[in-house]
């Protein structure tokens, strides 16, 4: 059975604060990338995501960011790459403590909002974060988007990397997102959505909104839950998969070849 | 021969801000308390001390805190068990995998200031630290003053637990600290803080400032680095301690009886 | 025609985060209390809930608290009284500039919190609030709770006061709030919560729990709307009380008397 | 008589933090920047700040910056014009209010760290700077370096400007600083410090690295107070330019022709 993962941010709500319907889509997912406090999350709320993810049977991951709360990690900072990778090793760590005194693991680290899109250009960045993940655990899976800088330096380090789309955003041909301000950047169809995921699994490889195709592993789907349309469209994708022979499995579960 | 540590606090810097002159004081310690980015550190300042620390051959310690970097972990909080419970974790993990990258290992927890002040007064909040030592590292050791419900709640869960005394601090015969607005409570010579220790450590106890021995096991001196004269003090207490046949041992060198 | 005002805090929101539901509970209020950015709020925030306090015709009130973002400013912190005085400055200050390039005007001052209670209890805390308020402008309206040592201070001090008191809690026979822990501290119904205020101000005063009279004046009554139901009750009381007679004015419109 | 100006950052220093050694260098300076919490400063070192400008006859500005305590406001972030114009208003604000407080007033504005940076290069930014000031109080004169987008901007708008000189920096052709990273980037000694600066301004513009005069107003020279040294080139460069019969004035003093 072909194996897939379908992975969501999750755990970023903040004090009185709450974003997002984690327990609704929680059970959707295969995968959760859980903030650590630095754009979103707290200490509590960690530790509540955690036995969520735990209670779903739900694989678990850090999801470091700048540390940037009213930004919600998504401006752009211009940090040096050892702040970055300091910085990189202490959310992990944080997270790892929280999961532990809960009995679950880290199996994964994926980098939040501005830091990923930056790293996903940036080959030092990308370095830097990777040189992190390695070496607080060199075990860990690094989730990156297809045809990253970041998930070309993981690969390089010698990390097993899973290779993440996005379900709803349209690619250029160079395997970029097209800009959210064009039009057709974003699928809001879930139907459609589930379509091309599985026609992009079939082909093995990136389709373009052009319909080129760029080859490449496709480990994980990446779905969000900013609104309950979200939620339900998630829940969608998830059936579709397993209606056409998918396995959905954490990435503590996956084969990682090569 | 008979085994003694000093600790002090270490890593307090902040960014831009340098605070306490930690590559004087590191020379005459064996024990490390290490902010944890709550008070003061960041994951920068947390790497570079780590790796003072070792150039020291100095045992690592991390230091929780309230979140309060204004207050530098000094002001009372109100905060609920669950909160210093998970946030206790958080603070630990975060060095943990910082120190883990730099090749070293975390092998106490001292709580800071405020918080460690209140938890030796009320032994609910002394049980939420303990619980979040105990449950992410039980071999962890437990730093607390001597004769104080930290200590005791650190004891009652099984936790090696290094009691701690000032030597600059006069104690009133209940045990806890004599207070600073009264006179005597801070003793400034380096010579009276060298003797006074001595004293305490051959009569195997706390000795109060009435003159009263309460008696106790301790394990450690907190000294501190935020004067340059304070730094002389430090070195002149180990020197003298050495003097005394003591033999200086981080605490993950040290014994711990029953 | 007898003048009364309803006050509810406002602009609690931080970055991504929306907290409350600003737009419905403006149409019902007379006065907003603006989050100042230490436990809710945030500049952009600030600017937009003054908008819409401007387009609802209703007055502007600077809402200052502890920084404490994470606890939403409900957790009580021990901080030395020039540190709130100059705090207060502060928060009044930067949402006095945001109004002024809005061209509206800020006419009242209403602590937040964990910093109303204490203060409430506190004179010394109190005045260091007081204090703030006068020295910034001491044409500000200062809004305390009817019979709190805020209240008291603020009127020693030669400010205006206007005095609230909460229409779904219930009181003491010392005029304190009834603890949430015990039964019938908060009444849940609206119809009952605008009975009571109208029996309180018909009475000229405080009507405790146990049917106790505490003559005082009462110039604001205080609504919630972090429920959908909380601002229906809110618009049911503006309502029940325009059909009684009264007037609902801005803290602005009111006169003082005394 | 001429006027000139000499400004410096001031109130940098954080909760038990310090920073700069503004006492000793506010006796030299006309004008403090005075830090408004966001990248340095809290309101009682405000105060503090205020106090010894008052005591000292030096104007005050407010010094807004990127909200980076961490980087101390010298990271690029990219915030939106809306946010950066929110933010603006708040930190002046709040500065304004705590100097009413103490009886003084805000006299300018000059940007801080990387913020100013940014807006030297980008007229939007610039202009988003600019309008804030002109909407919080259109007598502010606002601080900008000679020949930026910043500058220009706040003449467009009709402002007030001081425009600056830094004392020990080489300027290239374009009128832009000279990277740090070149060899001399950076002017030491102080001497070398006056007489560049008093040929600047017998010149009438800035003279660059290669001996290029660029025309322009020079109303303020920029100096340092990070190391004891900045501190007395500072006290020998405003000593200097007395001695050249310059009248050094606060930029509330100074008469802006045109």
């Amino acid at each position: 059975m072909k194996q897939i993962n379908i992975n969501a941010d999750m755990g970023e709500s903040f004090g009185a604060y709450t974003i997002g319907d984690d327990e609704a889509l929680m059970a959707s997912i295969s995968s959760a990338n859980i903030a650590c406090g630095f754009h979103g999350g707290d200490p509590l709320v960690m530790q509540k995501t955690l036995a969520l993810a735990q209670a779903n049977d739900v694989s678990i991951g850090a999801h470091p960011s700048f540390p940037d709360l009213q930004g919600f990690g998504r401006r752009a900072m211009q940090m040096n790459l050892d702040e970055v990778y300091a910085m990189t090793l202490y959310q992990i760590g944080a997270l790892q403590a929280v999961a532990k005194a809960q009995g679950v693991r880290v199996s994964h680290v994926k980098p939040h909002g501005a830091l990923n899109n930056m790293a996903c250009e940036d080959g030092e960045l990308a370095g830097a974060l990777v040189r992190a993940v390695k070496d607080v655990d060199d075990s860990l899976v690094f989730m990156a988007p297809v045809l990253s800088q970041l998930s070309i330096e993981a690969a390089k380090a010698g990390l097993k990397v899973a290779q993440e789309i996005f379900a709803d955003r349209a690619y250029s041909d160079t395997g970029s997102l097209v800009s959210r301000k064009e039009k057709g950047a974003v699928i809001h169809d879930a139907q459609a959505c589930l379509e091309r995921v599985i026609d992009m699994m079939d082909k093995g490889g990136l389709v373009t909104a052009s319909g080129k195709l760029l080859p490449c592993d496709i480990h994980s789907i990446c779905v969000h839950g900013d609104t309950p349309s979200a939620c339900e469209s998630a829940a969608f994708i998830a059936e579709g998969l397993r209606d056409k022979g998918y396995e959905l499995v954490g990435l503590d579960q996956m084969s990682f070849s090569g």
